[in-house]
């Protein structure tokens, strides 16, 4: 509680990245857009996915790049495109697999980002932005190398509800004593429940205009198995 | 002069980032585009808006995020994007105000991060660059979480060239031996002054390319009250 | 080998730098999209191009920036685009000589980004990476500035394939003992020969999906002499 030592096992790190880099690849390879992705487009958002939440976490709290001190995290996450972008067809039929384990990842990223900054002694609010910011920064990455609008910020997506609720249940319980091991898997657990019953019940925050009746144009034919 | 040891106010720096919470989540409130915000997109872009200028200034820096350094930035973003979604009637017809406002805000952000920047020890041209960025690197930000061009780069907006003056009249004056305190407010008057003048007379840079007769299409329909 | 202290020239460095500002403010004076580019969004572009590579690969080493140390970058930078807004017309002309010099800039950069991480002690695959990022980070940048899909992942680029091929001959040329200069020069070279075979016979890497018929649509009217 009071020496948040905590090292991410590197089993658990390279995990989240293998599964960020397979579900940017899924979204890349269904992308219909005004411009063709090639190969290498496909395999850039693959590795966006899976490493951008790292990259944002240790940017924001100026550490080095942990994702850039071993050459694990890039050929995990260039195996894990290549295996989303090929095996994109039988995968997609696996959604519900899918969901499940994106709840989890964005669940580990959470709590490793929060963990982080508050072993290296922010305080309560800015350690949880920085996990939220690990979570769905590869998300925002991702759209931002499309060309899409940030899709965190759209009716539809609980993702950075259920990331803030999850890394709040971790700063709190750490705060008030309980040891950051159990704090992160609370938080983790938080995460992954918030976002799948959003899944499963169709939950959404509300919009902030309801004037317009204008439907979500579906401008981009994209098939976000997983909203994020 | 030579030790420009200039910590900024914490109530001045609090300011700032809350009326660009404010203006951010005004913003936000007016789009329309393609795809609908939801109550937390709109929230983003203001935490974005209010923080964004001082993340990129200290990143830029390679310093500690100052923003996340206490609880007060984010709470006043988050406080501050709240009350520009809920007022968001009411604050568009106060529009002279926000715009005097907003250009004092720019001054402001301008002057942190150029004297931060000197005090670090930069030249003076990198220094108003920082300065620069810090002023409208929030708008930048907003811009491409949207997806939207960015603004400050079309015709219409002297953002940018009033951070610039500013931020150079605080370095130049500091060079040659003003007090920074001076300096600094020196730089804000100046680049208010600017923008207010601007928007009033409806100055602008000549554009690139004259050859096409498009008038700059209505596209996103956004009310940009404050074009930035 | 061992202690690859490899401080990039200074007339080195503000050659790509400045090369880079002149293609940017090319690739932005041509283009023709929705919203008019003012001059000063021109020279943005040219800075971002010239400047962004640097700084990309200093973000992610945690690095202080060095294109900030000096008031010499930003000047180049803005000088280069100043020339490249200008001289508009006949430079295009030139095509052939600007593909060529931006080959050898992209190859440069790839070089500086990969010696200055190994340099500092990454392993071999961040190091490639760091170097294709400094390479092709000015594109990214450009383009989402630009609010357009980053370039780099469409079919038609072989941009970052370049640059990764002459990164990777870099770093596994100074693993096995070459000298850091030569090694440097080869990748330089290599990165240089593959872009311009990729511009003479028009190569590409297959894209994704073959399905769909829709010609790339020509949604910018953009003219990018160099594809990047």
């Amino acid at each position: 509680m009071d020496a948040p030592l905590f090292t991410i096992p590197l089993w658990a790190d390279l995990t989240a990245v293998g599964l960020g880099g397979i579900q940017g690849a899924l979204f890349a390879s269904g992308f219909r857009g005004q411009r063709r992705l090639d190969l290498l487009g496909v395999a850039i958002i693959g590795i966006v996915m899976g490493m951008g939440g790292g990259i944002i976490r240790d940017l924001l709290l100026n550490q080095p790049l942990s994702t850039l001190q071993s050459n694990w995290y890039l050929l995990t996450a260039t195996l894990a495109a290549l295996v989303g972008m090929l095996l994109a067809g039988p995968l997609r039929r696996l959604n519900g697999l899918i969901v499940g384990l994106d709840a989890v990842v964005i669940g580990l990223f959470g709590a490793f980002g929060t963990s982080k900054a508050l072993a290296l002694g922010l305080p309560l609010v800015p350690a949880v932005f920085v996990g939220v910011c690990s979570a769905v920064g590869g998300g925002i990455l991702r759209d931002v190398f499309m060309g899409l609008p940030v899709a965190i910020m759209h009716v539809g997506s609980l993702y950075a509800v259920a990331a803030g609720v999850g890394c709040l249940v971790l700063a709190v319980s750490n705060a008030v004593g309980v040891p950051l091991v159990i704090a992160a898997i609370a938080g983790v657990v938080v995460t992954a429940i918030i976002r799948v019953l959003a899944v499963v019940f169709d939950l959404s925050l509300p919009e902030q205009r309801m004037l317009y009746r204008r439907k979500v144009a579906a401008e981009t034919g994209a098939l976000p198995i997983v909203k994020r």
